[in-house]
């Protein structure tokens, strides 16, 4: 794999595509503001998502997603999960033939309830083997430090997965492949939900026993989610369910736990994204989807219930973590 | 259940006391130190180990072990894991009889390799069904003050075990019951000796990222070793495995985490015993049976063999976490 498209230029997708340039490929890096990619080609900084860290030569930078996509390998898609659909539509006449599509988006989406990799499908009319996912401990500006890490590329074709592996290898970022898509997906999109919950009890003064009791619940709602959807139950024990989870909610790095905490210190919704500087985190809109789709396989998910209740319909969180800690029960797994 | 003897006095043999005298059991704590049980009758405060945390009053402390036992329906073990042994074998012909016996003692013993139920059976010659073990993420000065959390209360007497329950539930503490001792105990040995790990990592300037993947590499190696022993994979996923595993890895009130910090900084074992006020971190002495029992099983526990390494054979910490990172694999579970 010699060049890959990354559309999207946040701070994941940034940070992707430097991945992807020191690994010795070339990138070309789409942003949806012209003085952005102008910026980034220029003074080779992303000041607004990344400030502070160089990116390499063999990346590039431009507004055109035609140009972007020309000649791609593969297309990395960093745009938030709720705008996806759009995107890709616009994008998709343009899509090389036989490319990889692969997703960095964590959400399942409003409305019609399907993961990224499923939207994928769909707006560019590919089967399922031509999609790929990246999920697990990945807090950008660790890795954008050179930090070590490790993460999964998910696709049901091994190959794809190998050639992407080899195309995005350094010495700080060490890819593992698996053929579970779904549960590397669900992984991703839960964790920002539970994420969430994880702020608010820190925010209302919770310690430390009390998030690892919402993590250790959270993955375990996560798990049962993804079992009704056929993903493999030790995918979530590994980088891309417990990992990238716990890196989440631990993380003062990580914007849906921040999110959190403001809404557990009293913030309302709209007071916590003006202090994100208008962004909502992505746990915010997926915590409606994913209590949806539970709701329709009958799964019990009174984590994601709660927060989605926190959010959208006005729930103390304080009645949140009570509630999460008073349950009735008597043997774990009854 | 009306009477619990409470053996140790430490923070957590304090805590446990308190939680048990909230849940409106009568407790007596044995201290080894009189003038440590002293002050506790007197001022009800256990200056040492659980500064400004008024005691309830039917809590009393006794440096009497037989004094605390007489009469005792549950005796609690609080002392650390390696001196159990020699505890025990003093008070083994005081233990009343039909008295379940619980362990709080977190380890595997050096030498004979044995879980603390195990040793307990032997010293005191009980059968196994009389052995309950209390585990999950239990950091001690949070549940001391009150913060909410849940444990897991193991024996293979169901009905013992809820009836310890009954005996320690509060509106803060929830315990909930499982049969699974093995896994229990080795989730609360192996979890000391990650939380080192952790914490060489952290003190190395490594972020969240490498934190989440040895939380998770350490957990699979856990599991590992569980099965071979019998274990009940899902007791992993649970409090007394991932719960506990994540607040003592994440929390900066851990002394096994602390501990390993100093590592990572260039301590050595000598100058971070001392910071300690003395006292060695448990995993420092688990690491070397933990590391046996699995070399023993043939099980491949690669971050336990590590900390053994650093903690007892001088190797460099950078090495270890350079080599965890580093490891050459191509799929995640391969």
């Amino acid at each position: 794999m010699e060049r890959v498209a990354v559309l999207g230029a946040g701070s994941w997708g940034t940070t992707f595509a430097k991945v992807l340039a020191d690994a010795g490929t070339d990138v070309v890096l789409w942003a949806r503001r012209p003085e952005v990619a102008d910026a980034i080609d220029g003074s080779r900084v992303n000041a607004d998502y990344l400030p502070g860290v160089v990116l390499p030569e063999n990346l590039s930078a431009t507004s055109d997603a035609g140009k972007a996509l020309a000649g791609a390998q593969a297309v990395v898609l960093a745009v938030p999960s709720q705008t996806l659909r759009g995107n890709l539509t616009a994008w998709r006449d343009r899509l090389p033939a036989d490319a990889t599509l692969v997703s960095l988006a964590k959400g399942v989406e409003l409305g019609t309830l399907k993961r990224m990799s499923e939207v994928i499908r769909e707006v560019a009319s590919v089967p399922e083997d031509r999609v790929a996912v990246v999920s697990g401990p990945n807090l950008a500006k660790e890795i954008a430090a050179g930090q070590p890490t490790a993460t999964v590329i998910a696709c049901t074709d091994h190959d794809r997965a190998v050639d992407l592996q080899h195309a995005c290898s350094t010495p700080y970022f060490r890819p593992y492949t698996n053929v579970d898509v779904v549960g590397c997906e669900l992984g991703g999109a839960c964790k920002n939900v539970i994420a969430l919950a994880c702020g608010m009890a820190a925010g209302l003064g919770f310690g430390d026993n009390t998030v690892a009791s919402i993590i250790t619940r959270g993955l375990a709602e996560t798990a049962r989610l993804g079992e009704e959807l056929g993903a493999d139950p030790l995918t979530f024990a590994g980088l891309a369910g417990l990992g990238d989870l716990v890196a989440t909610c631990a993380s003062p790095l990580s914007r849906n736990r921040t999110f959190g905490e403001r809404l557990g210190r009293g913030d309302t919704l709209a007071q916590a994204q003006e202090a994100a500087h208008g962004q909502v985190a992505e746990g915010v809109k997926s915590c409606s989807s994913i209590r949806e789709l539970a709701e329709r396989l009958g799964v019990d998910m009174p984590i994601t219930e709660g927060v989605h209740r926190v959010c959208h319909e006005g729930l103390d969180p304080r009645v949140l973590t009570a509630a999460l800690l008073g349950r009735e029960r008597k043997a774990e797994r009854e």
